[in-house]
C-alpha cells in the first residue's frame, strides 16, 4: 500500500508525493454501525493511540480508533521502497527504553534489531564541518571530541548532571533541577564558551541541537539534561540508546503488531482518513466529530493529538487554560530528516556534522540498500530551515555539504508542514516543561490526553508514547472498574 | 498478617519463626466452586505467576492462582516489622530493568523508590577483609579497586565484554560468547590471577560471587558476563541496577498491586497454602492436584515452579527430558541473606566485603530503622555455608566479622531449606544455560513453564520473572484466540 504521506525523489521519477508502507491500513475503515456507543474512542493511531487501543481492547472494552492519516504510526513510520525500510520519523530503540523494550519482548522481536553503524568498511571517518571549512577525523577522535565538550556542557553539579537528576524517570526528584529550565542551550553555551575549542563548539552544537532541531536560543537546557540523564549521563549511551539499534523491517513492522493484536480481540473498530474536528464531553457520554461530519459516541476518549496541533481541535467544554496555553506556546522541534541513497558504497562507515552553515547538520551512514548503495540519514534544524520537497537541488546540496556523494534517491517526510504534527518530536523552549507538564498530564472529565510530548520518562520518544498510551488505558480501566461500567462486548 | 515464612531474632524474643508482611493474603482462598473449569490455572504466586494471572484475568479469562505459601511474592517479599520493610529476597529494581520499570510506571510508583546508600553520615568507609585481616578504605578507593579488578575479569575481547555480548537481551547474538559457558568463575580467575593484587583478588571474588552466592568453581563465567552486559558493561551500573534503588514500602507493596489488579477483574480465583503435587495434561483439559488432594481443572496451565523444585512436582505425561535434566542439575545459588538491625547509627554509610574466611561475604548499610538503628544487609554464599537460624551466635559473628556492631535484631529467610525454592535466585554452573535454556523455555502441550530462572533478559531477577509471566500469558492468549476458545467469564 502507498501512503499519501512522505516524498520520494529519483532522477527518473522526479519528486513524487507518497511512499509505500506496510503501515497503511486497508480497508481504511471497518465500522459498520455508525450508531454504536463505544466504551472508548481513541483519537490518533501513533504508538500512543495504538497502545491505548490495544490495552483497552485486550481488557474487554469496545474501542474505536480514529486516525486522520491513511496509516498507523503517527510520527514513526517506515517505507518499503524496494524492500528497504527508510524511517520517516522515529527510528532507534533500545533496551534502555523500558516501555519500548517491554513491547519488543511482548512481540518476540528481540532478534529483529540491527545496528545502524558499521565501522568496518570503506570511508571510515567522521567529518567536522563549520564556517571555517571541513576536515575529517577518526570516529574515536570524534567521540573524544564530543564527549569532552558534552561533559563540559552538562557539568552543572561537578558530577556531570548525576546529582541534579539522579532518577531520570522521576525528573524533579531533586527540585533544584528546575532552575535549568530557565536556561536555553545558547545560555548554557555562553557560560562555558571560553572553555571550548572551536572544534568542540561546532561538534557540541550539532550534537546538542540534534535533540531539539531548533535554534540554540529556543532549546531548553533542562530538557537536554533530561535526555542526558535518560542516557546514563554518558555520551556513549546517547549513541547507544538514541541512534544505534533499529528494526530490520522498519518501524511499521513493529507498530503493525499493536494494531493486529488489538484487531484480534474483535473489539477494535477503526476509521483511517478521518481527521477529528471536535471533541465534546457531555458528562454522560463523549462525542467526536470528524471534519467530514461523521459522529462517534463513547463513554471515554483518549486523545493522542500532539501538542503543536492540540488547539486545532475544538474541545467542548474548552481545554483547561494550562493545556491551551501550552499548545499555544507549542514545542520548537522543526526537524528536517532526509534520507539519501548514494551510489557510494564506500561511504558505509562515514558519519559527520556541519554547523551552522549547512541545511543538514548531523548525518550517519545508516545502511546499505538492496542496490548496494549507501543509505545516509541526515538531520536539519530550525537554525537553518530546510523544506526538502520545495527545492530538491538545495536538498541535494545540503547532503553533499556534509559529504561528497552521488545521490540516487531522496526520501523524506516534511513534519513541519504536516497538518497532524506541525513539527517533529517534542522539544520545548525554556520554561514549558516546568510550567506546563502537570497541566498537560491532567485528565479533563471523560477525556484523557495522552502523548509522548508530555511523558515523564522518555518524553519525545516512542517509549514515551507507549508510556502515555498505557497510562491512559490504565486510567480508564481503573475508572470504569470503580464505576462498574460493563464493557459492551466481551469476546476473547 | 504474619507469614509462616522467615525468621526474626531479638534478645528479648529469641528466635521466632514467621514475620509480618502485607504480602500475606487473607482470606487465604476465595474459591467457592471446586468443580469450576478455569481458562487457566497459574501455579505459583511470585512475580512471574502474578504477572501471568493478572494479564490473563485482565484479558477476560478466568484464572485460578494456586500458591503453596501463605503469601504472594515467591522469592521476593518484604516484612513490616515495626513499620520497617526488611527485604527477605529480591530487593533492588531500576529503570534499567524494562519489565520491572513498565510495571512501576503502570502502578504509578516511580516516586516510591529510595536509595539504599547514604554516604553522608558517620562511619563512611568500606572494609576489605580476607584471611590476611581487615582494613578500611574510602568508598571511592573501593570502587576503583573493584572496577579495576572487574575490568580485568570481563575483558575477554579487549572491549570489556562489549563485543562478545553487545545486546544483553539477545545474549547469543554473537554465538562466540557460548564458549565462556565452559568456564567457571574459578577458571577465569585462574587465567588472570597473575594480574591481580591480593586486594583485587579478595574484592573481585566477593563482588563476582555476590551474583552466584556459590563456590567459584561451580559458578558459570558466562552467566556473569551476561549480568555484566545487562549492567552496561560497567561496574558503576552493576551498583546502579543491582543494589541501589528499592521500594520505600518494601517489595510486598509492589507485588500486592499485581494481585489487587487481577482481583479487581472479578476473574481471579485463588488458593494459598495449597502446594501443588501433580500436574496432568489430558489434551482436552489439564488438571492440577494439590498435596491435600484438591483438584482443579482448566484449559491451560502456567507453571511458575522454580528450577530447583521442578522435579518435586509430578508431571503426567512427564516433562521433556531437557527440562527434567536441567532440573536435576539445578542451579547453584545457595545465598544466605541476613538483615542485622544494629545499635550503631554511625554505621549508616558503611559497606564492606570479607572473603573467604567469614560466613557473610558482602554487606552494605541499607537504611535506618524507625528506632534510629542502622540496618545492615549481608550476603553469604556456598563457599562458606550459613544457615542463619541454626546457630544465632554464629550468625551474629558472621555479621560482626564484617564490621563491629551491636546487633539488636536479625531477620532472614533460609532459602536453601525453603521447600518451594531450594535456593535463592537462579545462578547456573558452567554449561547449563547454553545447553538447556531453550529446553526450559519450550512449551509442553497445554502447560507453559515460566520462571525468571529461564528468562532471556534479566534472568534471575524480578524483571525476568515479569518477562516470563507476560510471555506465558501472551502465549496462551494468542493460542486461545487462534482456537477461538471463549473465556468463561467476561465482566470488566
Amino acid at each position: 500500500m502507498t501512503s499519501k504521506d512522505g516524498y520520494q525523489w529519483t532522477d527518473a521519477s522526479g519528486l513524487v508525493r507518497g511512499v509505500p508502507s506496510i503501515g497503511v491500513i486497508e480497508p481504511s475503515s471497518n465500522i459498520n454501525d455508525h450508531y454504536q456507543h463505544y466504551d472508548v474512542i481513541v483519537v490518533g493511531g501513533g504508538y500512543c493511540g495504538l497502545t491505548a487501543a490495544r490495552d483497552l481492547a485486550l481488557s474487554g472494552l469496545s474501542v474505536c480508533l480514529l486516525e486522520g492519516r491513511d496509516r498507523i504510526g503517527g510520527r514513526s513510520w517506515s517505507t518499503n521502497i524496494g524492500g528497504y525500510p527508510f524511517e520517516m520519523g522515529g527510528t532507534w530503540v533500545s533496551w534502555g527504553q523500558p516501555h519500548v523494550w517491554r513491547e519488543i519482548s511482548h512481540y518476540d522481536m528481540r532478534d529483529q534489531l540491527e545496528c545502524s553503524y558499521d565501522f568496518s568498511q570503506g570511508v571510515n571517518h567522521f567529518s567536522l564541518g563549520s564556517d571555517g571549512g571541513r576536515r575529517t577525523m577518526s570516529h574515536d577522535e570524534a567521540d573524544r571530541l564530543i564527549t569532552g565538550a558534552a561533559l563540559k556542557f552538562v557539568n552543572v553539579d561537578g558530577e556531570y548532571g548525576k546529582t541534579i537528576m539522579p532518577q531520570p524517570h522521576h525528573e524533579f526528584f531533586n527540585p533544584a533541577v528546575k532552575k535549568y529550565d530557565k536556561l536555553s542551550v545558547a545560555d548554557r553555551i555562553e557560560q562555558i564558551k571560553d572553555d571550548l575549542t572551536p572544534d568542540e563548539m561546532t561538534a557540541l552544537q550539532a550534537f546538542v541541537l540534534l535533540s531539539s532541531c531548533a535554534k540554540p536560543e529556543e532549546s531548553s537546557f533542562y530538557e537536554f539534561l533530561h535526555w542526558w540523564a535518560l542516557c546514563n549521563h554518558d555520551y556513549a549511551y546517547c549513541i547507544e540508546y538514541l541512534i544505534k539499534y533499529k528494526f530490520r523491517g522498519g518501524h511499521s513492522s513493529f507498530a503493525i503488531k499493536f494494531f493486529e493484536e488489538a484487531l484480534s480481540t474483535n473489539r477494535l473498530s477503526y476509521a483511517f482518513n478521518s481527521p477529528v474536528a471536535e471533541i465534546s464531553d457531555h458528562h454522560s457520554h463523549v462525542q467526536v466529530s470528524t471534519r467530514s461530519g461523521q459522529k462517534y459516541k463513547a463513554s471515554r476518549i483518549v486523545s493522542t493529538i500532539p501538542l503543536n496541533v492540540l488547539n486545532d481541535i475544538s474541545f467542548d467544554p474548552p481545554l483547561a487554560f494550562g493545556k491551551q496555553d501550552a499548545a499555544r506556546v507549542g514545542h520548537v522541534n522543526m526537524c528536517a530528516k532526509v534520507h539519501a541513497e548514494c551510489r557510494n558504497p564506500e561511504l558505509r562507515s562515514w558519519g559527520g556534522v556541519r554547523y551552522p552553515d549547512n541545511k543538514l547538520m548531523y548525518a550517519i551512514a545508516d545502511g546499505t540498500t538492496p542496490a548496494g548503495n549507501t543509505h545516509i540519514v541526515a538531520f536539519g534544524g530550525n537554525h537553518n530551515p530546510l523544506k526538502p520537497e520545495q527545492d530538491i537541488e538545495q536538498t541535494k546540496r545540503a547532503v553533499t555539504g556534509l559529504v561528497p556523494a552521488q545521490i540516487e534517491r531522496l526520501v523524506f517526510h516534511n513534519w513541519v508542514d504536516d497538518e497532524f504534527a506541525k513539527g517533529a518530536w517534542f522539544f520545548p523552549a525554556p520554561g514549558l516543561v516546568t510550567e506546563r507538564l502537570e497541566d498537560l498530564r491532567r485528565r479533563q472529565g471523560n477525556i484523557l490526553l495522552a502523548n509522548s510530548d508530555w511523558a515523564v520518562g522518555w518524553r519525545s520518544f516512542i517509549d514515551g508514547a507507549i508510556e502515555e498510551g498505557a497510562r491512559a488505558a490504565k486510567g480508564i480501566l481503573d475508572d470504569l472498574r470503580k464505576n462498574s461500567v460493563q464493557p459492551k462486548s466481551s469476546r476473547l
